[in-house]
């Protein structure tokens, strides 16, 4: 037996009022969930105008993000035709997101959650995610 | 072309806010999901010790309130054998939920959204649910 | 080898628009589904304010009607608890609606296709299913 | 709360015509969906001699027009391997149809809708979409 830590509903305020701070500071409506160790869903909110089809994205970014304790912005190398992980997006009936914009949430070495963002380029949900991630271990 | 009126991130707040304490009151740990006009998702919480398996339930039960407008609780005796809609738990690939917990949300006679709730009993999935949508009509 | 006749894309304009008077008559905003002798979708109409969770709901039971070449109507009997066909909601992914709104059209004795109604009750559905077909048979 | 503006179904009677008078045109026969601000199919039709398996198709390429807000077209090139949204057809269970023949509809900048079409090469389908929703706009 042993015990894990996690990220609880109360956490999830801080780490999404920071992503939507930050998605409306850069201009990027967006998509933003959290889920557990267990990569459970915890919370989720979408900004007005944010695409509907990335409700789907946001979500599954933060359970891969968590499935995998990686940035989805490093599973994409691994996941190119040729790489190592090519096809990985095929398992788990879907729900492996090999783009950027999911982040580990990190306690010391040890990941007790993650972040999954989507609405705007790689770039931006990557921002938006890594915003939402830090003003929690600011936090 | 015509013109809707639907909720947005911002209603969800109190709408779930009010679902918590509700749900706190009368402890029963939930998930509360909120959808939009058109279907798709807006907002999501999962309470502390609420089931993992109630957060799709959750999610479901507000779709199905929107997508038929009605509450999952009076489709439920419409979907027992024998009565009208006996086997449209089938359709919608499995996101149709029929029992308490989905309420539609109107202004005047315009459905809006729709919350929906997971984690108790059909009774106090209800109560929390009618709770939360209560709380934005006066709101 | 062998030949059949189908249902084209031309018929589904009588068979549609005779099913949106009939809704319209008695107040029911409908989706109305129209497949060809091979159970392939040729036409849809949503009728506005018809249920969304209803457009799957039509398609399929147009599909059901084709499948079985039977009325989902009378298939409802079939597939209550206790009955020959009870679980068959369960098969084609989904797919089989089991309550009324489901048509098979004919050339004589040949099912050339089907229509598919979901919006109201069971009455309803039926009876706008029965009004669209019928159009077409006169037509 | 807020308002949105969206397709309805006597709207889609103009589309699909433009749509089918442009496939006729080119001689591509077409499968044809349009769907709403919400993302939900209001219309659909299949020519004649269209394929079927590109039913689904059609009706996905309008989703994915209006749940991320863009052509299909461009969609494609933002999803090729190395590129920042490689992978996404992944999600949203399948669909999300990242070639040609999906196009967003629009008054002024705000997204009413959108059209899909699925049966000939990628410039035939963009070419009927483009048809038909050019039709509205003037119409």
């Amino acid at each position: 037996m042993h015990t894990i830590q996690t990220l609880d509903l109360n956490d999830t305020r801080t780490i999404i009022d920071a992503g939507i701070a930050e998605a409306e500071r850069i201009g990027s409506p967006s998509n933003i969930a959290v889920v557990d160790a267990g990569g459970c869903l915890l919370a989720f909110a979408r900004m007005d105008d944010a695409w509907r089809g990335s409700v789907d994205i946001a979500i599954s970014k933060a359970w891969t993000a968590r499935a995998f304790d990686v940035e989805t912005k490093a599973l994409a190398k691994l996941s190119q035709p040729g790489a190592d992980f090519y096809g990985i997006h095929a398992s788990n009936d879907g729900k492996v997101m090999i783009f950027a914009g999911g982040v580990p949430m990190k306690k010391g070495e040890t990941v007790i959650g993650a972040v999954g963002v989507s609405g705007g380029t790689g770039k931006q949900d990557q921002g938006v995610a890594e915003a939402a991630a830090k003003a929690f271990a600011h936090g």
